[in-house]
């Protein structure tokens, strides 16, 4: 399970709707008959790579695969179907496919008489798939979001000017954490204010070549000499100011994980519905001691009504050339109180 | 010259004013004849402590030490007449005394005829001795402001509350930084406000034996019975708004370290002189989005006059049955512009 497991992060995958997975066939001595991965939506999934590659050798073979196998006619055949007729006599896999359009494999190939074990190294795999397997489980993407801000919580200085809180080192990261969502989000708001281009750019500030989808929500009209409209990448105006719809609309374009980079108003809004999965902060060792805070007011009034975020971890980007050291903060809400 | 800085960091040595120096006697064979290190104010130096151990065999030796040998009569003899009187032949020090009163030590030993080479391992033995070293070339304490804040750069929710916006693992670090230092300084507006005792407590919240001094500063009376004239530590009022004027009272009492602890006007006055040294900051993974502002208005009106700070620590303080990891940031300020 552990070479199918990195078989599934094989470098060079394209990021996708579809999850990752790698497949190792195993010979009645254990010994290793073929491997294989998946390489992206519409093409063969990790079982049919692997069993392709080996031939009629897989008769009587143990199949071990990071991810339940399919169960459903996609843009590609059922897996099962494939290796029942390959003669596979044993298929363990790690964790189970939530996706409801594609489950109920591993009780397909019990019904044809192979053997099944699921649920070995899951939680890996799982973690692999972190994004894809939450998208399934909760049917919609998940969301990241993302700020900038002062040791003192600002954003901007008391006249507006914001060039630049945060260190290249930490503006070259937030594009890299971009490049792999597959949608960013704002509101017409920070369109209409800061007109962003809102694509990934690499590290000579260059676009990169697959951009994620920019999505711009509120029930505004914006003007379309805006750069969030220009051809560097697709853009879709949601309109809506309902988070919980925006999501679903996104959900509906198979997007699976959102950075919301929108001002304190879209953040609260999302906050307040429950609806952030990760926070990432990017904290500028500097004082400003008065201007915009770079969180809006919650509604909180009281300590023990305050949002607990979890950390799960902290980066320290080391400035270059005199530049500021930032810190870069992981973290989950524990709890969804404002949802209520 | 290393085992020497090891002697002088001797661990249980009580803090004082006096630095902490370590010294190493050798024959002329490169053996060790003894060793000897300072134990705090008014016992005897390291040199001393050294010779007492080496007896008649240090006739001809080579004294190693990590602080010029002092040339003042204090508590204690000058360490360059019992050099002399010893018969040593050659001294080697690291870190240069900078006091004014005990300096000159390496031109005396030379007239003695003795042989003398300085700044071997300077700057180790400086940092061993950071604040004491700050204290005598500034001739005032040095100065860590230590405050605490949410991610969003709040002190206190809406209604005022703010217990705990620290984790108990921050808490119980302040403590421990605290005791590094000798004094705590507060205003009067904290002493009426919050009246803290402003003690150092161990990790059963037991006060420790050795108490910082407790100071406050500013114009207006205070009623006796605020838990901060207590016996549990000495206190002093100092009656002035001025940082300047309440480190030169502060100096005058021979304290080094200052470890300011008031609210934001107190920070304000001190930052805005440029006599804040360095900034621990308390950052607790939690949003109020509204409330106190941790650190008050500087007057800092665009983004180009921002107090940027140099980040030489950042550390992680694992939060434990559920608490909150806070992250703790050692800072310096990069320049003192606020102090034109």
């Amino acid at each position: 399970m552990r070479r199918a497991l990195a078989l599934a992060v094989t470098p060079g995958v394209p990021l996708g709707p579809n999850p990752r997975v790698g497949c190792v066939l195993l010979a009645r001595d254990g010994t290793t008959i073929a491997e294989g991965f998946h390489r992206g939506a519409g093409s063969a999934h990790a079982e049919v790579d692997a069993l392709a590659a080996a031939g009629e050798a897989v008769r009587g073979a143990t199949a071990v695969v990071t991810l339940e196998p399919c169960n459903h006619t996609g843009r590609t055949g059922p897996c099962t179907e494939a290796l029942v007729a390959a003669g596979v006599r044993r298929v363990v896999f790690a964790q189970s496919d939530a996706n409801p359009v594609a489950r109920g494999g591993a009780d397909r190939l019990r019904e044809a008489g192979i053997e099944v074990e699921g649920g070995v190294m899951a939680d890996e795999s799982r973690a692999v798939n972190r994004v894809w397997s939450f998208a399934v489980e909760h049917q919609r993407p998940f969301v990241t979001w993302k700020f900038a801000t002062t040791l003192d919580g600002r954003s901007a200085a008391s006249d507006g000017t914001s060039r630049w809180v945060s260190s290249r080192a930490a503006r070259l990261d937030t594009h890299r954490l971009r490049g792999l969502c597959d949608t960013m989000l704002v509101g017409t708001a920070t369109v209409e204010v800061d007109d962003p281009e809102l694509t990934v750019r690499d590290e000579v500030d260059e676009p990169v070549a697959t951009q994620p989808l920019r999505a711009v929500m509120g029930l505004r009209d914006l003007p379309t000499d805006r750069r969030i409209f220009n051809d560097r990448a697709e853009t879709v105006h949601l309109r809506t100011r309902d988070p919980q719809e925006a999501l679903a609309s996104l959900r509906a374009r198979d997007r699976q994980h959102v950075f919301l980079e929108g001002g304190p108003t879209l953040a609260r809004a999302f906050l307040g519905a429950g609806l952030v999965d990760e926070v990432v902060a990017y904290v500028a060792p500097m004082l400003l001691g008065a201007g915009t805070s770079a969180v809006a007011d919650l509604g909180i009034g009281t300590i023990a009504d305050a949002l607990h975020l979890h950390v799960s971890d902290v980066t320290v980007l080391q400035g270059h050339d005199g530049e500021d050291t930032n810190v870069r903060l992981t973290m989950t809400p524990t709890h969804d109180h404002r949802s209520s």
